[in-house]
């Protein structure tokens, strides 16, 4: 942060210094993305101008002071990309050779062979066209998987998805997939998406995978589906409430894998998230065009937008 | 197995069985490779004219009898490549973003976000440069890994490996690696090849994957090696005694995978294999040359053998 505390004075917050800290300051730098803080200080932003948040995911941040403000909103596109896409391919792999059997199997000092299933040839529904999802479908792709994408619009030859199906349509798609992989944005339009319709809609074989952001299912639906055996098994990053309650009955189930929300925290990843700030704020200094900028009624960064 | 039987008396036998089918037999079949019957019923093989074995390593069926007889050899190359390949990829995974730590944590229903490591850009030392070597590089290669390998001769320009490195100067360059994988042939060239000196010299964050023989590996010095932190991480499908002997350390082992010699194991295997050796059966009749004819000098079928 020492360029910027080189330029402007920088008050460092936390949630109960937030209203203090957020008066008269021009800009806000949001490092813990999934805290409530910033709505709930918003009387205090009486000169901000600029947001910028350390996550690719700006929902936490779509409460309607400020969205229909004028405040500029950026987020860290690009930082996740490639790490959540090597994670991704690696559930895919470990579904299919049955890696966690193997290590269940393995503490109980039990040796016993099974047959796995072949990765390449293998069709995998990307659910968010932007660029995770590219990087996803890019790096399943280079694995011998075959691949399609799911965004807010129908159509064919995008360069890494080929086909994209609407996401109105995804009940009648969706059953085309042995993976189904999760991780559009969380709009107003896909939260909930994933529902019972669309689970049950699944290949009874198929295996669904949440990178994206909880709140894309309906995780009781999710549940449903795993128990009458709709969906062969689920791999969740994400959950609607995190850290994911301890009564949660996913903690137990079979031919479920949890992760606590690291899908793309690579060692240096905060690192990153700063330069990209910092990178930001010179641009804002010199009176250039920020990158990353939120379409605030999209609900994220339009693809055509300049990419970091 | 019915075009076979419909062209030639078949005998099916047990290791017991073994001596009385062997006698009067032109061609033998080994399907369960791990077997040693082979060379225990060897004085009965009084026609025999062809082996092949349902696997891809012949170290089973390499006895001095058979070696120096002038009975043709053949394998079963080609059916556990991409399989292999996969999975391998998926450990490498697995290591970088801790799924076995995830798996741990969730089976104590513990909450505990970690960093991951990226893939690529790592580096992968590829021990053993015939066909199921050359498609792990090519398959790390795809994910964003840069790989070498290690064969019998030094060379450079490989299209698979790019930089191939002699066996001989292996301690020389594993310190190079990330991951190191072994796929080589056993032979006796390379029996314990993987010993307290070649461990030595790993990078100490370094991990170890064996998908070829177990006898590759002094296990016991890479347990010395994984106790005193100069390997970060093993993962073993294949040990010199298997099933794994219950007392074995490597059970319990922090950092330690095992699976049950299962790598290339995808469903339908057993009818791939079938279907090989029916094939190559085919090519017998019309005295045509056989595919995968191991060169028995050399303990595999050298590149540029007509692969399958």
């Amino acid at each position: 942060m020492e360029p910027v505390e080189n330029a402007a004075t920088v008050r460092y917050a936390d949630a109960a210094g937030l209203p203090d800290a957020l008066r008269g300051a021009d800009i806000l730098f949001v490092w813990d993305f999934l805290s409530t803080a910033v709505p709930d200080a918003w009387p205090s932003a009486d000169r901000l101008r600029w947001l910028h948040i350390a996550s690719a995911g700006v929902d936490p941040v779509m409460f309607p002071e400020l969205r229909d403000s004028d405040v500029v909103l950026t987020n860290s596109r690009g930082v996740f990309d490639n790490p959540i896409a090597e994670y991704v391919l690696g559930l895919v792999i470990a579904f299919a050779k049955d890696f966690a059997g193997s290590l269940d199997l393995q503490r109980a000092g039990t040796w016993r062979h099974r047959e796995t299933e072949r990765v390449g040839g293998k069709r995998a529904l990307i659910v968010g066209t932007g660029p995770i999802g590219r990087s996803i479908a890019r790096m399943l792709t280079a694995a011998g998987l075959k691949v399609a994408g799911v965004g807010r619009r129908a159509r064919e030859g995008d360069p890494d998805f080929g086909a994209v199906h609407a996401s109105d349509d995804l009940a009648e798609h969706i059953g085309w997939a042995d993976y189904v992989v999760a991780v559009a944005p969380l709009t107003e339009k896909t939260k909930g998406l994933f529902d019972r319709r669309v689970f049950a809609a699944m290949k009874p074989t198929a295996r669904f995978i949440n990178v994206g952001r909880g709140e894309l299912v309906v995780t009781d639906d999710l549940i449903d589906a795993l128990r009458a055996d709709e969906v062969a098994g689920a791999a969740l990053d994400v959950f609607e409430t995190e850290p994911l309650p301890a009564e949660s009955p996913l903690w137990t189930m079979d031919n479920v894998l949890l992760s606590p929300h690291m899908s793309g925290d690579v060692v240096g990843w905060k690192d990153t998230l700063a330069e990209l700030f910092v990178a930001n704020f010179e641009k804002w200094l010199a009176g250039e065009r920020l990158d990353n900028v939120v379409d605030k009624k999209l609900g994220y960064v339009p693809m055509g937008a300049e990419p970091r």
